[in-house]
């Protein structure tokens, strides 16, 4: 056990949000902080009615438009809030009273999005993995031709589960793509809106990515307040009020960094290649085993658990005292997840793995 | 001229939001960013259900309640979202559709604050200085005993005007105190509701500061969404969802700061003396003159414009070239606007000081 497990030179951060961002980000934004671009000002205290700040918003909804390969329909806007907000924000926006928007149950978070729908039309559940504690995504299921949206959770942090592939149906697609958003390609044209917290993989806690087709807006009776209308954000540039300027900024470095390695494409081979190796590891282990279905498994949050629970305490122990960060599963599933989110180094991967082989090895 | 002029070593800035911080903060935040209380982890990376964050959160929240001296009914929330998000949250959990709300109209923001309102309820405009470019505070008005609720805006960061004493209410006083929160000594504790975006006196943007008194609360009809009830947010300690971790640890520092200061005390003597150093400068000057009515005059956003307009320019030019930064005035009232928040030294006054009587020599 030794020799791998003595050294603590890094953190290894599987936080599963916030999360690990790139090094060279927290540098970027570390130096912007003391002097943001030679400016003489700290990025915190530039005002946001600038050329400077200015130049960061376009350049980040820029980026997010050409790494998503989005049409011209598709806006982006970097909104207040968390995905929570988006919860209410979606349905205030796009469902009316007497309409129905159909939702897939496939975790905690599918579930509080749906709460929230029913406050502003009727919600019609049609799948749910809830029985089995989340632990697969509903495949046979079908979603009424007049529902206003479909609602899901590509990802979903706590279960370890994921959407392999987006389902086809008529009515406009509705994503909450908080765990997964730039993580893999999808075909993001053909979602309706897309929301995503920027905390896994795109920058700090603190703003939120909304991807919007614009026709699907005004279409709701209800007056809506100002700060909640899409449309509003829109006409002014996602600029309507104060944005939480050093949120975007971060968001536009790691947005960088990430066209750096090539783009979703790139990230994409990594990524799988990293959920495999872990997976493989678990699936190889005699000790550890996965809690999500096979062909359902997340490729950015792997929950597992030990086969025999009385040891996960010391396997816990042994994790955090090697640097190993954030690997606590979330209560409602217990034992273990490790985000695998794009900024976590393959390395830390491996160095999980031999962390792990090693308690096998000596426990 | 030459000798002031010359000489840019240092930025002033004087933006009206976001706005300076002390360089302290700058420094602390700036190492934060790298390496967090040497946990090895950047504070964006941090996870929110962390003791580290923990203690962050409830510092932030306890130095809250000691610096403005509030009572055991006062709660402290750090909320997403701008005060813009208030503007709508306040009536939504205070106000009943038949019911009425009281608002002082004061200025643009004032406005924006009552246009919400009207959405949840019925809104009475008591008093307004919109006639006169509100460059006043109105005195003589009534607010009905029925009212839910009277709206004001402590300081109108636009127009430079503030309120200098607190009118006495039969209803629950809510207050808009973005741009003067800990500048002065107020009765905190006479107000039901405080809200204020901390990009002004508290930290960067991006996180909203909401005072509450819990007793208010609870007494609307409406189904709220989830993450609007501020009752929720209590109930979680502020953290209902992920919090904006990098903007609430800003504030904390900035709070840190201020109580070494000696707390509003102390930095309100500071307060006074800047503002009255710029407003005398301006009265003894041939070529500036203020636009609020004296008695009215902000101690935060100081707003003058030149006697001959055609001068505007040039002078920016002057000031811009010398590191004095975000001195134009807003476009609703031109001219200029020198915002004297707490973290702006007294010696950048001075110099502001300089550079106008010098302008007013050579040119
Ligand atoms: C898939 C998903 N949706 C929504 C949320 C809620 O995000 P927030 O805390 O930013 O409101 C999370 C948080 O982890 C999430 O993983
Ligand atoms: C007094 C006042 N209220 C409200 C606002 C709006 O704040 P935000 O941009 O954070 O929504 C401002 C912005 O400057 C303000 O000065
Ligand atoms: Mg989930
Ligand atoms: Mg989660
Ligand atoms: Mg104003
Ligand atoms: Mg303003």
């Amino acid at each position: 056990m030794e020799d791998v497990l003595k050294e603590k030179k890094v953190m290894h951060n599987f936080n599963a949000g916030p999360s690990v961002l790139p090094r060279s980000v927290f540098e970027q934004a570390s130096k912007a902080v003391l002097n943001y671009n030679n400016t003489g000002l700290s990025i915190l205290e530039l005002g946001h009615r600038t050329k400077e700040f200015q130049a960061i918003m376009d350049e980040a909804r820029s980026l997010v438009k050409e790494l998503m390969n989005l049409d011209a329909d598709h806006e982006v806007l970097f909104l207040h809030g968390g995905a929570s907000t988006q919860f209410m924000q979606v349905p205030m926006n796009l469902l009316n009273e007497n309409e129905t928007a159909a939702y897939a149950d496939t975790g905690v978070w599918s579930s509080k999005a749906l709460k929230e729908a029913k406050l502003y039309g009727n919600v019609k559940v049609v799948c749910s993995s809830k029985e089995a504690n989340y632990n697969f995504i509903p495949k046979d299921f079908t979603v009424p031709g007049d529902s206003k949206y479909f609602h899901i959770t590509t990802n979903n942090t706590i279960y370890g589960t994921q959407w392999q592939s987006i389902p086809k149906v008529d009515v406009p697609l509705v994503a909450d793509m908080c765990s997964d958003i730039f993580s893999r390609q999808r075909d993001f044209n053909s979602f309706a809106l897309i929301f995503a917290g920027a905390q896994k993989n795109m920058g700090p806690a603190g703003v939120n990515l909304v991807v919007v087709d614009k026709n699907i807006l005004g279409k709701v009776d209800r007056a809506l307040p100002t700060i909640m209308d899409y449309r509003n954000h829109i006409k002014e540039g996602s600029m309507l009020n104060t944005p939480p300027v050093f949120a975007v900024y971060v968001s536009l470095l790691t947005l960088q960094w990430l066209k750096q390695q090539g783009g979703i494409d790139a990230i994409e081979k990594i990524n799988n290649q990293k959920a495999e190796m872990l997976y493989s590891a678990i699936d190889n282990s005699t000790l550890f085993q996965t809690t999500a279905v096979k062909e359902d498994r997340s490729k950015m949050n792997v929950c597992f658990v030990m086969k025999d629970p009385s040891l996960e305490k010391q396997f816990l122990d042994v994790a955090e005292q090697h640097g190993i960060y954030g690997i606590k599963g979330h209560r409602s599933v217990g034992g273990f997840r490790a985000s695998l989110y794009n900024a976590l180094p393959l390395s830390s991967v491996n160095y999980l793995i031999e962390v792990m082989k090693e308690f096998e090895k000596n426990y």
